[in-house]
């Protein structure tokens, strides 16, 4: 596969940022090049480029943006943090390359001060590297969960368009196609933003791996009919104590997989974990805009001026997970201490 | 409201049912005239006319209209019957006009005979009216579950554009809200045909019910908030045991509602329930096309030749629901016995 999400241009052609537009995948591949932050911002408020590692990624290069033009380097790592609230990555990314900046900035030596941008520019490069590592450890850890002939169920997106490698859950689902265990992959649609149905089916598609798309609401008849074995999803934010905040329609999946018997597996890199929120109910959920429910591809469906409840993520407790598969190791069972072990190391 | 979702035409317009074409709204407001069975069988098949009791009614009128048009009628019977063979409704309205027609026939009076074709529009005509006073004895029934300052949320479709009357589960809603105790409508989308989006959103807006439209997988977080107080769905076919089929993503309700100690409850006629079924696994569930899931409004979503796994129906086992309203009283416990001895009333 050769699916490239993000892209830095240096000069002439920059500096910019270069993102393959995922609103208009899969029928149409296009670019779109942000040459400053309100840009950026946009895009990633837009969804043009999207999911947690990625959006990290995309929060460091904004930085290491801001830094090249002379923009205020503090204001405009804020305004990226502020554009979507409840991916901790991206201001986790953010604030990395602002760190570099500042440090160098920070530095007596003139010459430190005029690299600055590039420090910036090189913690971003940094961070991509280590993700697309975190990937391949992610994948060859969680693979001891995934059973011979594996019907697995996967939400959202989460390959090679959401992270600078093969991805969380879907890096691990590819891991066992490749080790010959995947049967079967059931990829569902994630309404509203139909993530799965146009983002998982193409990633899947290119990858040549065996795939049915559905309904949201159709899982729990699979997992009735004994027809998925593993239920598989990333995560945009884990709180200190396990819970777990991603895309609307994972926590159903999780109490129907509890229901049935079924493994619920969450595939998130540690910097997903944020210690500084103590559990499920600190996370803020964004509430998105009433037209993504009521209209579909720009033409109405429910009646005019229907409202809507629309929240983008929902959030997991702890006790339905049964393990988060990182780039250090599986947590097994899902628990504070076991979180903090982990996060703890190097 | 003044919704008329079907309408025997006379001659000389006809004989001929005239449609409103649901699969237009509430965008468009336009009639589908079915002047044959072939017209009809075609316009069950494409949702034109759909939801359980209007199938029923809509069966009886086709017999009656072969009748008229003095068609081969227990031909014609089977052939509606076979349309949607999950909708036991429809086989039980073509069968009760088929069987006032041969009677008729049977008769020696020549006179009874001319007269068959009018048997079979009058049995047709009163299963329409029946079908109407069972709307309004569900939902006086039903009201005795249905808390103060309810908020509740519903799955599909099933008032007035599917009924002779106010609906099933939408008629207790109704019956509710007139009884100034609904709070809230939630009203799931209902995913891939979007009948909740479209069609509730509709009948709620025309009733000026409080309401709000989300994706089927956003009512977990609903649940999980403590924002519903009661869920209310309809049913296609009800086993001898009371297994439930209903639309896709009824089965993931009850689970979830279940997990949240929310009361599920089944509003229907006895007509829906079916003695020759024994039990859930006996349900035949149909499956759909691939391209209802992988186009939306004609547009292609998921990448060229997706495949899809689209079921039209989900099985909810009796022990997930708490009561099955119906027009002679509320079962509950739901049980095989309790169903029986209701079933047995005259």
């Amino acid at each position: 596969m050769s699916i490239i999400a993000l892209r830095w241009l240096d000069p002439p052609a920059g500096p910019a940022i270069e993102l393959l537009d995922q609103t208009r995948l899969p029928a149409v591949e296009t670019m779109v090049t942000c040459s400053d932050v309100p840009s950026l911002v946009d895009a990633i408020r837009r969804l043009v480029v999207r999911g947690a590692p990625l959006l990290g990624i995309a929060g460091a290069f904004g930085v290491a943006l801001a830094a090249a033009r002379g923009d205020d380097v503090g204001a405009a790592a804020a305004a990226i943090e502020q554009a979507r609230p409840t991916a901790v990555n991206l201001g986790w990314g953010a604030r990395r390359a602002l760190g570099a900046y500042l440090r160098a900035m920070a530095d007596p030596d003139p010459e430190a001060k005029r690299a600055a941008p590039a420090a910036a520019l090189h913690e971003a490069r940094s961070i991509a590297a280590q993700d697309a590592q975190a990937c391949a450890d992610m994948a060859a850890n969680g693979l001891a969960l995934v059973p011979e002939r594996a019907r697995i169920l996967t939400h959202c997106n989460t390959g090679s368009l959401v992270t600078a490698g093969e991805g969380t859950a879907f890096g691990l689902i590819l891991a066992a196609h490749r080790a010959g265990r995947l049967a079967m992959l059931w990829v569902d649609e994630t309404r509203p933003l139909l993530q799965g149905a146009r983002l998982t089916a193409y990633e899947a598609r290119k990858a040549g791996l065996p795939h049915r798309v559905l309904v949201d609401s159709a899982a729990a008849s699979l997992l009735a009919a004994g027809e998925v074995d593993l239920v598989a999803v990333g995560a945009d934010r884990i709180a200190a104590d396990g819970s777990v905040a991603n895309k609307v329609g994972t926590y159903p999946l999780a109490v129907l997989a509890r229901h049935h018997r079924v493994p619920f597996v969450v595939v998130a890199p540690v910097s997903t974990i944020d210690f500084d929120t103590p559990d499920g109910s600190a996370i803020v959920v964004e509430q998105r805009a009433a037209q993504e429910v009521t209209y579909l591809i720009g033409q109405q469906v429910a009646p005019e001026g229907s409202l809507a409840y629309n929240p983008a993520f929902d959030v997991t407790p702890p006790d339905l997970i049964t393990a988060i598969v990182t780039e250090r190791g599986i947590v097994q069972p899902v628990t504070a201490g076991n979180l903090r072990v982990l996060g703890a190391e190097p």
